[in-house]
């Protein structure tokens, strides 16, 4: 049994997790839908807590516990479930799947964050708007299109070879990263996306986004009262900074 | 033998992986010190580059050529190297030093490069200076402050226990990222790093740091040619970025 800690309220970084689990069928509870879920959240990361036998304390959620251990970080909290769910290959080519995955990680979900958040962390979307305005405009016409570019790159020789995803024969936790990331993207910027994927420049990134859509697991799971809204979190839609209508 | 691939003309993110390479004393070699190593990156960055045995394209440096295999991205490529150059634990022990190394790049690495690029990374810093005061500032008085007591919360106990470091009884790849973290902060914001440490609140951190630094290898290394000086990269140097005078 797996055990997720992670904000109730919008998906967020603990989406990358979750689908993992869900598209492995494993068991999990997850903070986001237990009462007290907030209490156990900030009890990992209140300021006195300086770690336990599970080891060091959490920097910021997600975190997963499992058996006697606690680890946190997103694309590491991947690493250790991709081969126990069946996500990842074993030997060297771990090493390309994850680093497929930390470049969607850092070009389609940290820098979208950095969209509506350029200036301070700390402060409100209201109090950097300006910024945001100008930082998601380099977004939608530089960042986002090369990070595209790139995966279509990847996915064009698979796609020769028959396969629709990022890396070998069969799914891996990377192609997960990717559609849920697009899949915030096409909520952040619905608009900026639609252009995208009609563009018809990276057919093999919107078709990956499909078969990761569409797979059993995944659809039961979207479908489910478990797969929470797009709100105020990593991925936010605000119409002024997508594309001009 | 170790290939690095990385470009010439600052420590940069190669940097990471340079001290794990001369702290395990392995024999490298590294294109920012070759002739011809600019066109070695990009021949590999080449958006008709698809990838080929070796693995997928890569999507940045740096990337680390060994045997048959070539991969990217700092933290996966230190996740290869740290078992083989003895600079992690074994088992689960590995993924706590991978969460304390990520953090470390997160917010000592990529958030300071995003102080003096905040809007878009494919304009001048003077393009936008404005923003990055504002950045810089709320990195300065929010973000690393916040960081440093974290690593403060992590080491304190080890101090406790006899130990420097920040997991277990060795020196590992986290401790050089957050020595090389520190390293670059205090060359970008020598005035803010200054009150940081005279502030007493973070001794541990700046006891590793020292501790990193004066390790034989590391000495020897940090005096060589090898180590290449700050300029325009990851870490740079505008007074009107730091702490008021």
């Amino acid at each position: 049994m797996y055990h997720l800690i992670y904000w109730p309220g919008a998906p967020g970084r603990g989406e990358f997790i979750r689908l993992a689990l869900e598209e492995a069928g494993a068991e999990y509870t997850d903070t986001a839908h237990e009462e007290g879920g907030v209490k156990t959240v900030l009890s990992l990361l209140d300021e006195n807590f300086t770690g336990d036998t599970s080891g060091p304390p959490p920097f910021a959620p997600p975190i997963l516990e499992h058996e006697n251990l606690r680890i946190s970080q997103t694309p590491n909290i991947l690493l250790y479930l991709a081969p126990r769910l069946g996500l990842a290959p074993s030997g060297d080519a771990l090493y390309h799947v994850h680093s497929l995955a930390l470049t969607a990680l850092d070009g389609l979900s940290n820098e979208a964050h950095d969209t509506h958040h350029p200036i301070a962390t700390e402060l409100y979307y209201e109090d950097q708007r300006d910024e945001s305005q100008r930082r998601a405009e380099s977004y939608r016409t530089h960042r986002l299109p090369k990070f595209l570019s790139y995966f279509e790159r990847v996915l064009q020789p698979q796609a020769t070879r028959g396969h629709p995803f990022l890396y070998g024969d069969t799914l891996t936790y990377a192609d997960l990263v990717l559609f849920q990331a697009l899949d915030g993207l096409k909520f952040a910027f619905p608009r900026a996306l639609a252009r995208l994927e009609t563009s018809a420049r990276y057919p093999h990134v919107f078709a990956l986004y499909e078969a990761v859509k569409n797979r059993p697991r995944i659809a039961r799971y979207l479908a489910s009262e478990r797969r929470q809204k797009y709100s105020q979190g990593l991925y936010r839609h605000y119409p002024e900074l997508d594309d001009a209508e």
